[in-house]
């Protein structure tokens, strides 16, 4: 038995990396139903791998559309329980001319793995897999509770997952959610990613008059469909970029001083997030 | 010689019809390149009937693009000057199926006349030369002094008359513009247009970040050039529907009481203005 887990992932690194490179192959792209069952393969691969880490009650949960993968290890009861969220879904591949090598032939280059879904999620997923299959390896145990629930459809709108947490609230109860599908702040800087952006959109439609009417007959009375919306639009936020929905800020908490604190020590460069990373005259 | 201009356009009326129709078929698409020839033959159709009316120094006046027709009659000096504006040129008569009769092929309905420019401007413009006709066959002479300055590019944005206007101003000087190139405010109602609706137009392009940014990752950050563009348009007008460059009302005179007084006597309906010829919700 290796002495500790890095000596376990040592030892364990070729197989980790072919296991991730079966899974990268999978052309698991939720938006084209034509790939309707790599997506299906893909799921069956998660499941397997979370067996094979030692978590109990393993199932490929089907729905309305894309699986979900569910697993859990509870096995130190009063401890804590952290479901783990991920998904085995990629977005389609497209401009194929702008890959160096094929999207679902993984490559190494200068020690990265290249493939579509390595970094968008199936890289990160796969990191908690192992994590949980490595410590239970090296120590027998885990020092929490876990739950994984792995979705299909983060790339199309994920409505299954959404459906199947409002409606299994006991089954996934957990103290904290870990979501793998977040980026690291820089190179080399593994991150945990404490707070992210919500997401509220509608369709709006306006209709004017109801035939083409010359401006210079009708400008000025006639209500133009066009610049309804842009009235509608501009009047979405104030003039300091504050989103007017009433009230939206009230449950809006303010960072904590220690998040504060930590953010100071982020190697942020405003110049070069403005000048390199956005490449616009100014920031808003 | 008849007994006055009504007897005088009863007399010739079959004549009249046949020489605007004459004008009618020929498909003066200003727009189109292939229609060059055609521009061309209007505008010498139209200089024909200026001198067949008794106009002195006609002349078909050659510009970058599409010819100005040029005739003046100056008979009685001192009094008044009228410089008739129109133009010659139509738009192309797309779309083809919408047409009861071909475009180009002037066709008789319920006592009106159907054709590509036959209200735009070829039929308005012709009746100010028939006039003169009239008058000058009946009376021997005009009241006023007059000059006759027809374009063809009416259609295509005008810069040939414009860049005209402003080179011959001394030969063009007249004490009234009279523009043939409007509309009957109802139908059996002839109408006296005494206003203009002037345009004022610029091209925007807003451009942001320099690649595609995630709304996730640099939303509330980076700019957005479709919002800059929306925020930038909304600020054209204020929450009344006034238009925001400063001072753009200054030169703006209130119409006088006798104008607000003749509006009154329009058959002027505004449940009908807004239900059947604008077919909005509302008004702005």
């Amino acid at each position: 038995m290796p002495a500790n887990v890095d000596q376990y992932v040592e030892e364990n690194r070729e197989r980790f990396l072919a296991e991730l490179i079966e899974l990268l192959r999978i052309p698991s792209i939720s938006t084209l139903p034509e790939h309707q069952a790599d997506v299906q393969q893909a799921a069956d691969h998660v499941a397997a791998r979370l067996a094979e880490a030692g978590l109990d009650n393993v199932e490929v949960i089907p729905t309305e559309r894309h699986p979900l993968v569910y697993g859990e290890w509870l096995g130190v009861p009063g401890k804590p329980t952290v479901l783990c969220y991920g998904h085995y879904d990629v977005q389609p591949p497209d401009p194929l001319e702008e890959w160096e090598t094929p999207p679902f032939e993984p490559a190494l280059r200068n020690g990265n793995l290249y493939a579509r879904g390595a970094a968008d999620d199936k890289g990160q997923m796969y990191t908690h897999i192992k994590a949980v299959e490595a410590l239970r390896a090296v120590t027998g145990t885990l020092p929490v509770n876990i739950k994984f629930l792995i979705e299909g459809e983060e790339e199309v709108g994920g409505a299954s997952i959404a459906r199947y947490v409002a409606d299994n609230g006991e089954k996934l109860r957990a103290d904290v959610a870990l979501v793998s599908d977040t980026a690291m702040y820089a190179e080399g800087m593994p991150s945990l990613c404490t707070g992210l952006r919500g997401l509220i959109y509608a369709e709006v439609s306006a209709s004017g008059p109801a035939r083409d009417l010359h401006s210079g007959l009708y400008g000025g009375a006639a209500p133009n469909a066009v610049y309804g919306l842009i009235e509608l639009l501009a009047k979405a936020k104030d003039d300091n970029g504050f989103i007017r929905i009433p009230d939206l800020y009230e449950d809006v908490e303010p960072p904590a001083p220690e998040e504060k604190a930590s953010w100071q020590e982020l190697p942020f460069d405003e110049s070069e997030f403005l000048e390199k990373e956005v490449g616009a005259p100014a920031l808003i």
